[in-house]
């Protein structure tokens, strides 16, 4: 490819909307320009990286067995509807009608629709165990898009499904993706982790993320250093060794705390260490209100909870509501005296983490008040005791009770095992042995094509531009004559570009009539793993100058080794030393 | 591929709604499935035949010096209504507001995407020409999706846009992707005919459309014997020797005509031919009335006259209307004494076909009536004279005179010389060497993929199933050991198919344990190139049975010489005597 004819729109300063390094060296680098919030033109610099990941995740998907289909984008509401997700989708799930008003969706994800194609067309164990996977275009309406092709709202994703005749199968068939998702980013070049998550409303019964770590990563990752033991913090379990000490009345007490109401004040107005406080957040549900107690220094995992509690949505009360279900205002309420009532608080759920016959302050419904000495289990209820607390670097391991650590990632890949759950309502059965109709056991296995691309940036990268890995360049060499209107060196640019191009390597002449050094700062911003530069000094001692992407200094090779340079700029990146971040 | 892995889900019969053999044959053979009505998944098989299409077009697209890029397929409304076309496409246009309300569409095509992205990044002369190609999803609401993949709601296509600084460059711009399209279609193994064509909705000076003749064709394309002159029937200009003769009386008279309301009724009760009579049919547009006056035996171009009047809409009026209008029934319209009126009846366009000073028979504007011996240009007005009607197989040639021939077509490519049709009213403008900024003068190129794939088996089929051209065959060939059960034949099945896979080849291994009938007809069905048929007879004598799809018998070679017979598939597919429709 000749620079003159590429459209390639380098920046020379930093786009005030991108927040993270991907974003900013994509747009920086011409790859992505944005069309609307959330949605982008890849351009054929961005798209030749696209592709590459795309390549890699086919090759490895096909190695491993599964079969490349390609379903729509407009997706029926019937099958959603069917499978009970038209409702629990909300606002995410891109909802279209068509000219005949019927109702549609832009496809966030295919289980239903490959379901519905495996019910029609397969009914025998004997055609069992299948895994179809394609790549395809999908759309989240995000609340909130940003960062780039990390969260962008229409992006291409690497969705497949396997099915299988029983839980031994379905295993198999999940570790045989958890292999391939590790030769996948592996091949890629990326620094990752797997760590267990949440299945949200895919469901299903585990799930695990594939994690590539990175400062800017939107997700924190729970690991212990002692078992290995890993989990998003949506989903991570930890216990603490115990509670903190504090002097406290034998029995309950009021207590005036004048314009106290956030655990930070009461703490410190009071003297008690934040632990011995009480949070009391009242929460609603599509169906009812409830309580939800845990320590004062601990954050509600509202994932945890609204799973603990089915519920589709789930959100916190108003001061209104406070006010008119405790009687008193907000930052004031406690469950000493807390009534149940069908209508009103229909639930009081305690978290593990508060210890039962130990003395806690706690809000006393009632503005300005809060009550000391209030015994756990005696003085309120514990009848609902559950895990509803984020797990944070510090607690220790459930496992092996080593000190957890905490680290940020960005999740690219998340692999499902799904169960029955889409089998069975939507009736994909196949006939056993003997001739009995049972439910397929389904998992589901996801990659974000475009993510993958922009956390490879994330962790690849130094303050001229990109670095990328040389499986998912763009390019893999750049030839650049430092001044094309010299003849000599066009000539010798041109010679090197045709023989490069025909040994099979992916080569950019820079022919353009700019500066070297505006050459130079496009190519490393562009982050192209080879560097060619074609000059005076070379020219007349017949040699080449050569660079990788991330060494310091040039070297002048014998014009005879550049192919087998070139070629050896992979294993040359799998050993650099110089590793960045 | 081990056909007892690879979904494949061959019909016996023939699905009750495909109409064409395309449709019913990529059912029947398991290449794809309706999700919706015009929306389908590609099964394995399908989307293999896909990617060969996509492959030839990428390759012939990047030789033409094409750049791929990858623009969104949820548009914003903001672009649509800059260039007009948000109201101008109505309902074919699929409508989606986000969560924010606000207003997006499914892209049908790209104009306004990438003249808003030439506007922003490409601003000298010195950056262009430029041609902009992607493979991309579109979504068209047609009121009647039928046909498979041939008139689908979804579906692959593939756009460009091209970029220029002048008509010259324009031209040149256009001529290459003619070029690149006949190397397309060619390569794809298709029988095609270029025409010129109607630009739509998509606008510009001149379009042609790339045909692929077959019965099945929804189009029909009328050609030129003597000149070579062709152009689908909705753009194509043609001539009629002369008027039928007819007795007439010299002067106008009332005739009564009870109940005799259509064309061929009256023509036949008073004994006149058909092309004496003058239709008069009442239309009416967004914005007002009007007639239109052709001879009775010709069709209205609703294309050209949609086209002449500038109109968005266009639709016959109902019998209310024309009893309002004209104050005569339905069945009985005539523009004798038919006044123009603001907010009536406000233009009167007069077919070419109409000759001056001839007699004709016309509607009297009241019930069971018709006037008799009318003369155009006397008795009505012939102020507004337009080439309105269809042309048609045995009009005479514009260019040459000779008689004009029809054909039916499908239509696969589509190339338009857009002018500045999208750059000017967008603001696309580039400065040229004297620093002026002028609008980049556009062209517009698009290919139906799965279309093209579809036209293929229109083409290229028997009462067996599907004879795919060898480029676009979802395997080369194929391995079918006649028993599986016969450990002799299955080793030899597996060597077969481990060396030809091995020297790089498409393989498909029919190991199912199906008779060898069953697998024959699947094979048939499926139209893959070669047929290695592993038996008894050709292992007992050292030999191969094989067979072309297209040949009646088989013949045994030599195991050397295998690899080489699968080479030589697509060089007999061209020279191969039977051709077959």
């Amino acid at each position: 490819m000749r620079f003159s004819k590429f459209l390639c729109p380098t920046l020379r300063e930093d786009p005030s909307e991108a927040e993270t390094a991907s974003h900013r060296l994509m747009l920086r680098g011409g790859m992505i320009r944005q069309v609307a919030s959330g949605i982008y033109t890849l351009l054929p610099l961005g798209l030749r990286v696209i592709r590459k990941v795309e390549t890699i995740v086919r090759e490895e998907m096909s190695r491993a067995g599964a079969q490349e289909v390609f379903m729509p984008a407009v997706l029926p509401a019937e099958l959603w509807k069917e499978s009970g997700r038209w409702d629990v989708m909300g606002k995410e799930l891109l909802r279209i009608k068509d000219r005949n008003e019927r109702e549609f969706c832009f496809g966030p994800t295919h289980e239903e629709i490959i379901t519905d194609l495996v019910r029609r067309e397969i009914r025998s164990y004997r055609d069992l165990p299948r895994n179809f996977f394609q790549i395809q275009t999908k759309f989240r309406d995000e609340v909130r898009p940003r960062f780039g092709l990390m969260r962008c709202r229409e992006f291409t994703m690497k969705d497949a499904y396997s099915f299988d005749i029983n839980e031994e199968g379905a295993k198999a068939s999940y570790d045989q993706m958890y292999e391939a998702y590790h030769r996948i980013f592996s091949r890629c070049g990326l620094r990752f982790s797997v760590v267990d998550a949440d299945s949200g409303n895919i469901g299903g019964s585990q799930s695990q993320e594939f994690m590539v770590l990175a400062d800017s990563g939107e997700d924190e990752i729970i690991r212990c250093p002692g078992c290995g033991y890993s989990a998003n913090s949506e989903k991570a379990d930890g216990v603490i060794s115990k509670i903190p000490e504090a002097k406290m009345p034998n029995q309950m007490e009021k207590r005036e705390t004048p314009g106290k109401s956030t655990v930070s004040d009461v703490a410190s107005f009071l003297e008690v260490p934040e632990g011995r406080l009480i949070k009391t957040l009242i929460y609603k549900t599509d169906t009812m209100y409830l309580a939800v107690l845990l320590p004062g220094d601990r954050e509600v995992n509202e994932i945890k909870l609204k799973s603990a509690l089915q519920a589709q949505h789930l959100g916190l009360a108003s001061a209104q509501e406070i006010q008119e279900l405790t009687g008193g205002p907000l930052g004031f309420s406690g469950p000493v005296g807390l009534k149940i009532e069908k209508g009103k608080i229909e639930r009081i759920l305690v978290d593990g983490l508060i210890e039962k016959d130990e003395s806690y302050v706690v809000g006393a419904n009632e503005k300005d008040v809060h009550l000391v000495g209030v015994v756990a289990g005696k003085d309120f209820s514990m009848q609902e005791v559950l895990d509803l607390h984020r797990t944070r670097e510090g607690d220790q391991c459930v496992k092996c009770q080593a000190v957890l650590q905490s680290d940020r990632g960005i999740e690219v890949g998340h692999i499902f095992r799904l169960g029955t759950k889409y089998s069975e309502i939507m009736q994909a059965t196949f006939s056993d042995p003997k001739g009995e109709l049972k439910p397929s056991i389904m998992g589901c296995y996801g990659i974000g094509i475009g993510r993958t691309a922009a956390a490879a940036i994330e962790q690849n990268h130094d303050a001229r531009g990109v670095i990328f890995p040389p499986s998912l360049a763009p390019f893999d060499v750049a030839v650049i004559p430092v001044q094309v209107t010299n003849e000599d060196l066009k000539r010798e640019g041109e010679r090197l570009y045709a023989l490069l191009a025909d040994s099979g390597l992916d080569v950019l002449l820079d022919d353009r009539e700019e500066s070297a050094g505006a050459k130079f700062k496009d190519l490393d911003l562009m982050g192209i793993p080879g560097k060619i530069t074609v000059g005076k000094k070379g020219l007349a001692q017949g040699k080449v100058e050569v660079k990788m992407r991330w060494q310091e200094e040039s070297q002048f090779i014998d014009p005879s080794e550049l192919v087998d340079w070139v070629r050896s700029i992979p294993q040359a990146w799998d050993t650099r030393s110089s590793k960045v971040a």
